[in-house]
């Protein structure tokens, strides 16, 4: 049984202003929702079918949360997905706390990027390259956004991430800072880069010029066609991918 | 002015079915219409705002088709942008003609791809790359979907492209085949590969069986992290830029 109740809450997550408010999100889908569970998150209300239930009855054991037992048509009623015949989970946001990089750590900084698909993305892209730390200057768009947590595929439960001031952590980091600019030294070129912050910024303005200054390299993808640019979660992808290629902490 | 009919027909364009029948798509924005009125392609209308006809008048000068002036809110409503106040395009579909590689030359292969958005990222990818050939198996999604010229970002004008058979192709071209798989050598760990083809597969079930046999080197992204997989865009961009880097005909 699902109550109006839990219904209307559910729905009012969809809106960001409800998300701050109560401090809660929701996680949809089979992948997600038993990565969620198996996370750092705290659940606070899990609504499964009877057949996930069944195929995840280890998992389950588990939980902690309430548990609601719900069809397939009631969790598309109050979730985002077209179609989910599995779980949803209400879960709640962790602190904004700030975090100091590791010795040897390749740390992603995101100078607003604005698009929710982009950034869930960029967290996955983070996820396959062992990336674990990410900095998002307050204007980049909510993490908990549920179109952010789908396109993470469930990797939004292994990064640690804060929102603040990205010239304040690089000021305190005293790390080396490779910035992504369409002009400025080849990755290809690059030989023996230094661990430090990846910094990749908004998609049409780029690296704001406040955070410029506290670029010590800038790089650049090199172009061998014609196209203009590269989509952010594309570039990211690039960096991670060379950078990792090169620095072997 | 804009008819009753010339609406009808442009809305129709919308469905593939109508494209296909009519052999035209139809391509808005102001930088993809500027691109395409510069390209190979013919555009059979050019619906364009006063501001647009103004700040390119010389582009317009040289256009051959039909030209209609309207508002931003007649353009809004015959295409599918929210919000567009500079033209949309008429354009003829090309021949669904084969290709044959350059000696040298690198060539894309995807096996499926069926996101619009996706195709119309790895477009933009290829034309960063400078990868003028992409092959599609019958099934992919289709080039001329709204949401693949969209996203290409102007790029979809500058790739040769055809629809067809990728065994036959693989057979006619003796070309080595480098397929993108989730077990592989590590592209990062390639020497000197030989120009060829390089073949990414369906976003869940990746590259087919069928074709799998005509590969000749299975390679994958090296992970460093937990994620299971990376978006097929994504992956593409990484295969490109590490040939790139790695392949200087």
């Amino acid at each position: 049984m699902l109550s109006k109740n839990t219904v209307k809450f559910i729905k009012s997550l969809h809106q960001k202003k409800y998300r701050v408010e109560s401090g809660k999100f929701f996680v949809e889908g089979e992948k997600s929702v038993l990565e969620v569970l198996q996370s750092s998150f705290t659940v606070d209300l899990l609504l499964v079918t009877q057949e996930f239930a069944t195929k995840h009855a280890k998992v389950l054991s588990g939980v902690q949360a309430e548990v609601g037992y719900v069809t397939a048509n009631q969790l598309e009623q109050v979730g985002q997905y077209q179609s989910n015949d599995a779980a949803l989970a209400v879960v709640q946001m962790k602190p904004n706390q700030g975090f100091t990089p590791l010795k040897g750590e390749l740390i992603l900084a995101l100078d607003e990027v604005r698009d929710p698909g982009n950034l869930g993305t960029i967290i996955r892209i983070a996820d396959w390259y062992g990336i674990k730390k990410i900095i998002f200057y307050t204007q980049t768009v909510e993490f908990y956004n549920p179109k952010v947590i789908q396109s993470s595929m469930g990797s939004f439960t292994r990064v640690q991430f804060y929102y603040g001031d990205l010239v304040q952590a690089f000021q305190a980091w005293k790390l080396p800072v490779y910035g992504a600019f369409l002009e400025g030294e080849s990755i290809h070129q690059l030989t023996n880069p230094a661990p430090g912050v990846l910094l990749l910024g908004n998609e049409s303005q780029g690296i704001s010029k406040e955070v410029e200054k506290w670029v010590s390299s800038k790089v650049t993808i090199p172009s061998f066609g014609n196209a203009e640019s590269l989509n952010v979660a594309i570039a990211t992808a690039i960096f991670c991918d060379n950078f990792k290629r090169l620095v072997h902490p």
